[in-house]
């Protein structure tokens, strides 16, 4: 029998999905579980992006252009433009979903064994791109403390090696919902021009900035055309995860010429999914303010409830639609398994996503867990009732 | 400036791309060009399928499961029951087209330094999937004089060393669109075992196979169960290229394990194709019949027409849409750029595939073409006339 390669054993396992096995259980025992534990939100898809489906009217479902179809390209400059990111059509190469950009982007940008510096913790996913492109993640730590703002400047400079080839962010953070400000941004600029890197920015929730907050882009900074690769996807921003449409954005000439040679040997990114996200360019501000509206009136029943809740702790995230909490827990892994093996309140339990996933530190997280926050008011609410009794009685409870 | 990857560098341009540019231009002097170098057929999508997305009556465009909507994966059993190859949905997943399907298969069973053997002239992407893995592709040749025979099993063990992996064929072959008979993949059973390597098939061309031979699937070979990959594909089964669902079928269960690990990084596959494949398996089977009679109608169209050229020959290939054929040229490249920059018979000329970028080893393929019959006898008809035209005055012509 042969064997399976290394990396696929060194491949992780998505701490997102591990615990599915226990939630259907729970379900087949007539629990109700709330899923807070991945970022499937429940709003609806813009209705002019799914009219755009519906009235597909060509006869052949052809392959796109290698980078995606011309007139969504050039209608998202105009998206763009809008956020104050000025770039061309041919700066732009759609992926299936942020996934597929990243990989266009690591390969392209880093060999095996090169490293990737990234605060942590992260979009767990990070880590199986990178086992894939065989580059080792480099984590510098960010912490519940401060709401896990940007590491200070000297964790980055401790961190980089010969072998680092490039810096990672998420902003606003999946998983901590943190949006990082222009200062910040303003510290990445000055080591990534310091030590030569590629800038990979996740503004992926870019819409989703509450309290008034405005987005600041990896774009807007000067200088680093040649650094700075935006990754971004239609997943979150338009509730069409299942679209697989995302995309790899930068003004590197070479860089791009690069990315195209792996967007050419897959031949095309999802066709039916480009109609749906060309169309939803089209979605009325109106929808985003009641999205939004929808989004923070959630994030204050979540944040609201943990900081009642003795022992625990949750900082007040002004992005995304997650935040990190710290519980009175022994093991993360442990608590989330056991609320759906052995807790129940009222027929009811939660799923959570353990944080030591998102950290790529061992032993780090083990008393935090990540919350989606993409189920309506109500579910929250009961959600959030569950999860105070449950660490009444969870045996493992640490204070 | 920080530098590309080495791998990006390393990374082929897609052969059947590259000459995309000098098309347009001809196209900006009036000139029709044929496009017989892509596999994009002219045939409709089944209405089936497309009615499917027409309908799509969800409010939210999910993620599916990361191998693959259950239902699809269920009724696709029943696909490959009536093909004799009995598999469960657990050994199925889903990927946004084959190339995804193979990239899981070549991350989770080789690492970077392994190597794949692969008959050439072959699917060149196959080159640049195993650049995206690190592997190295270890060609052995078949050749036009056999119709491009799978190569006596002599070649396969010259080339098996300590570090040979797999063995990667395409049944029928994209570009010689030759049919291996049973006799030929009983003798990959052999070196299979004997070597302990996967078997890779992509088999996305199964349906296509012309004078009333058969398919015969590396399912269907004894006792491989543990090495056996099949890499599938609706793109060309249905005319529905720009759907991007593949599939990675395999009784391996470690494997399947592993690769589920990549499947759920990236989250899921694109949910509008699943919508239409599943759908296109109801696709009634006179659409086949009629499918299949223009092929073999366009592919002696072809055949038949190249034969006539004086210095010019082609096998009479079974399966698939492709063709190799050699012409009395000295250079492929150079032959396929003219065609499109110096040449037109009465304001057309044709696109072609220059046979190089099918060959990994450097030199063959010189004085050969790929042609795809992908559009309509009158249209195949005007391009053989425009091809036998060219041979009359190319500079280059070598009898």
């Amino acid at each position: 029998m042969p064997t399976i390669s290394q990396k696929g054993k060194m491949m992780p396992a998505s701490p997102i999905r591990k615990l599915v096995p226990y939630a259907e259980e729970a379900k087949k025992r007539g629990v109700k579980v709330y899923h807070l534990n991945i970022g499937q939100p429940d709003i609806e898809t813009p209705e002019v992006a799914l009219n755009a489906i519906r009235n597909f009217d060509e006869k052949v479902v052809e392959y796109s252009h290698s980078a995606g179809i011309q007139s969504y390209r050039e209608k998202l400059v105009h998206y763009y433009t809008k956020h104050n990111i000025h770039i061309t059509a041919d700066e732009i190469i759609i992926g299936a979903g942020a996934s597929e950009a990243i990989l266009f982007a690591m390969n392209s940008c880093m060999d095996p064994g090169d490293e990737v510096i990234i605060p942590e913790p992260f979009y767990a996913n990070y880590n199986g791109f990178a086992v894939n492109s065989g580059v080792n993640v480099v984590p510098i730590p960010s912490t519940i403390e401060t709401g896990f703002a940007l590491p200070p400047i000297a964790e980055f400079e401790k961190a980089i090696s010969p072998k680092t080839k490039a810096i990672i962010i998420c902003n606003p953070n999946n998983p901590t919902g943190y949006l990082y400000s222009k200062e910040e941004l303003e510290v990445l600029r000055e080591i990534v021009l310091k030590y030569d890197l590629f800038l990979f920015a996740d503004e992926v929730y870019r819409e989703f900035c509450y309290d008034g907050k405005e987005h600041f882009s990896v774009m807007h900074l000067e200088g680093l055309d040649q650094n700075v690769v935006l990754i971004d996807s239609v997943s979150k921003r338009y509730s069409a995860c299942g679209v697989r449409i995302g995309a790899m954005i930068s003004k590197n000439k070479e860089l791009m010429a690069t990315a195209m040679k792996f967007a050419q040997a897959r031949l095309s990114p999802p066709s039916f999914g480009q109609v749906a996200a060309e169309a939803a360019l089209e979605t009325p501000d109106s929808y985003f303010v009641n999205v939004l509206n929808e989004y923070l009136a959630r994030r204050n029943v979540v944040v609201d409830a943990i900081n009642k809740i003795e022992g625990a702790f949750c900082p007040n995230p002004e992005g995304a639609f997650y935040v990190v909490a710290k519980l009175p827990i022994d093991d993360s892994d442990r608590f989330c398994q056991w609320l759906l093996e052995d807790f129940e309140y009222q027929n009811r339990t939660v799923m959570l996503a353990p944080a030591t996933g998102f950290y790529a530190t061992k032993g780090k997280g083990l008393n935090e867990v990540r919350i989606s926050y993409v189920l309506n008011v109500e579910d929250l609410t009961n959600s959030m009732i569950c999860l105070n009794q449950a660490l009444k009685v969870y045996p493992g409870r640490t204070a």
